[in-house]
C-alpha cells in the first residue's frame, strides 16, 4: 500500500490557551472541534495534544492541536464560512490566545 | 465511515531553507525525504509546501512541510535513530536554517 497522501490539502491548527493550564477550557476546545469537525468537506482530523518528547526544535507550548485534511483549497476556503465553523469561533474564540496555522499542499 | 484519526502520534515538520527561494535545495530535501518515507514504522506520510491562502494566523514562510503519522510514540522515537533518518540528516541538513516540529498525540 502506497502510505504517500497525495492530492489533498492539510489544514493544521495549533492553539495556545489565555489560561495554559486550565482543563475546563480545554475542554470546551475539545469540545468545540468534534463539533467542528461535522463539516462534510472534511476527510480525516485529528485532535491532539503535545506528545512527551521534548527536543530543542519541537514546540510544546500550545495546548491543543488540529488536523484537517481536505481534498483541495476550495473544499477548505468553504469550510472557513461554513455556519458550524463561525458557530465554533463564536463559542471557544474566548478560550484561546493565540493560533498558528499551517496550510499546506502537494509539492 | 468515522473521520476521526484516533490512537497515532503525528510528527509533524516544517522546514525553512537557508536559500528560500533556491528549487534546488528545495528538490534535495524534497528527494531526501522520499528515500526517508522507507523508514517501516511510518504508517502515512505528506510532503508538502504552503498553500495559497493568506490571513494573519497563516505561517506561510516555511518552504517543506513533513507530515508523518506512525502508531505510538515508540515508533516516533524509534524513527529518529534509525539509520535512514540519520543518513537524510547528514545528507540534508545543509539546506535548511530551521526546523519546528509539532509532535501531538490523541487529547
Amino acid at each position: 500500500m502506497d502510505k504517500e497522501l497525495k492530492n489533498i490539502f492539510i489544514h493544521h491548527v495549533y492553539f495556545w490557551l489565555k489560561n495554559a493550564d486550565s482543563k475546563t477550557d480545554r475542554d470546551k476546545l475539545v469540545d468545540g472541534l468534534k463539533k467542528l469537525s461535522s463539516v462534510k468537506t472534511i476527510q480525516n482530523f485529528h485532535i491532539g495534544k503535545p506528545a512527551d518528547t521534548n527536543r530543542e526544535v519541537i514546540e510544546t507550548g500550545y495546548a491543543v492541536s488540529w488536523f484537517v485534511q481536505f481534498a483541495n483549497g476550495a473544499d477548505q476556503a468553504s469550510y472557513q464560512t461554513d455556519p458550524i465553523h463561525l458557530k465554533f469561533i463564536e463559542e471557544c474564540s474566548h478560550v484561546w490566545s493565540k493560533v498558528i496555522v499551517y496550510d499546506s499542499v502537494d509539492v
